[in-house]
């Protein structure tokens, strides 16, 4: 049994420990919690993170749960040092950064660490470096959605008169299907995603200006066609819980004789975070693997073969998978 | 330079060839033919098969792109001792014998050999296998085509009066769309693909007696819907010439709260033995770079981290790609 511990207990953190379930070479020891731990209700008992190195010896892999703008940059190195760490790390521009810190903590400490798991950064990553080298002449795309964006979500409830808000990234049906044809187009930004809103008001709130100041702000809405639904409270209970996502990664190239290929990658997650953690748990068993091998330091997706994400033996993988 | 060879110049020895003008840290030196070699117009000269352990020391990888029922089961074995190879064994039932044969012989030389490269097996399985670690409940459906089948297209011609004849295997569209409504259906053979054939009779043929044959051939068509469409010589040169291909690989899973999540890879090739090609020569990168880390033995798509795949820096990849 793979030992693991789940630091931060969100919908992610939750996601893993039902994710865990489906993995049955793994056994979940400890929740670590920067809250009062006795307030925190897990099939497991909850830990507070001051204790968390008492557990060094306890668990062979931590899942890191927390989010890449406060938690990562600074849990990802601390904790690398002392435990084998699987994260999701995801903000692009600063993943060589974060790699770097987490690779020098992991040596010191001997441990390995991967990073920015989950599925953007994570499976639309490789799919986008396999798409890379099977077509090397071609167009990358990815489009996302349709999805709930937390932090759109959170600039929405931001505007004055928005009792509740959540907004979904779609793709434009027209531009993936064009994609499609082959021809290679060239988007802005308008032409792949719209946002489409669900805002329930204050009583009283002047709906025109809702509507006015989500559609005009900048870098979250105003480069976008934008559309904003107001709907009451029975409607947002009913139809807007559960945080489904998705997209697509598609390589549209040619061979050199000038033939048309595609390939494409779709996810249709009816649950967002219970998908990424089911993703970070497989990449739990990769940090196990390794590990045991001796390896120490970091890794991303692109550094590790498949195999090591399963249970099955290489053997039983080639006779009945490949 | 990584310097290749290419053993066999049918249409994915040629695809190989054409490849290679897309992956500019490669360079071809010798296609190897049983046929004459004077006879072979490459873009580098042909060498007789048996003239082949004399390039030993002069070749990095060899792309062997016979077939899987006569060729490669001796092949891959004799030249695996010899040189660093790659193929695209698709005897999936054979796959582990031929596994063990190759690796016996790759070691005692001191070579790699990636065998059942391409995209089934080769990406189709690597997606799969992704499937089932990402979504450990859940189903896997394999569709394949709208794609030519050299098999049934064998099968076809063997009928007197026919003197062309080409098969298409289609998925049909209905069974797709039902697993993507994620309902895990069951299917009969018949339910997941049909096929359509396109012949050119002989004159004063019966065309009623060619169809009823064709359609009744057991292994071949009588499990599926088949359509026999007669055609004349100039139809079938106009639209009959090339070889697309693909197909959907389909995991249609739920996380353990029971929310729908579907993970879903697609090809659409215009032409399958030069995207079949394409796969080989990025598996050729992975067992130079393999073989210059010292690895000795056969490997499958399951075991190579796709970042030996691609010519760019992992440093860049991480960068760029992640």
């Amino acid at each position: 049994m793979i030992k693991v511990g789940i630091v931060g207990y969100g919908n992610v953190g939750r996601g893993v420990e039902s994710a865990l379930k489906q993995n049955k070479d793994m056994e979940l020891v400890s929740v670590f919690t920067r809250r009062d731990p006795s307030g925190v209700q897990a099939s497991v008992p909850a830990v507070a993170m001051d204790d968390i190195l008492s557990y060094k010896d306890k668990i062979d892999v931590l899942f890191l749960c927390g989010g890449s703008a406060t938690d990562l940059p600074v849990q990802g190195p601390e904790l690398a040092e002392h435990f084998n760490i699987v994260d999701t790390f995801d903000t692009h521009a600063k993943i060589p950064e974060y790699f770097k810190e987490v690779d020098s903590q992991s040596k010191k400490g001997g441990h390995v660490g991967i990073i920015s798991t989950g599925w953007d950064p994570g499976l639309f990553s490789l799919l986008r470096l396999l798409g890379n080298v099977a077509l090397p002449k071609g167009e990358d795309y990815t489009f996302w959605g349709k999805g709930v964006s937390q932090g759109h979500s959170d600039a929405i409830r931001r505007v004055s008169g928005v009792r509740r808000g959540i907004q979904y990234t779609c793709p434009i049906e027209s531009a993936v299907a064009e994609v499609r044809k082959g021809t290679n187009p060239i988007f802005t930004t308008r032409e792949k995603h719209k946002r489409v809103c669900y805002v329930v008001a204050d009583s009283g709130a002047d709906f025109k200006a809702i509507e006015d100041e989500i559609k005009s702000m900048p870098n979250y809405f105003s480069d976008y066609d934008t559309e904003v639904n107001f709907i009451d409270d029975a409607t947002f209970d009913k139809d807007h819980q559960n945080m489904p996502h998705g997209g697509f990664v598609i390589r549209s190239g040619e061979s050199n004789t000038g033939n048309k290929q595609r390939m494409e990658f779709q996810l249709e997650l009816g649950s967002n975070p219970e998908f990424t953690a089911n993703v970070m748990v497989a990449y739990g068993r990769a940090a196990y693997k390794n590990s045991e091998r001796g390896f120490k330091g970091a890794l991303s997706v692109f550094e590790i073969p498949f195999s090591d994400l399963s249970p099955v033996s290489i053997e039983d993988l080639r006779k009945n998978l490949l």
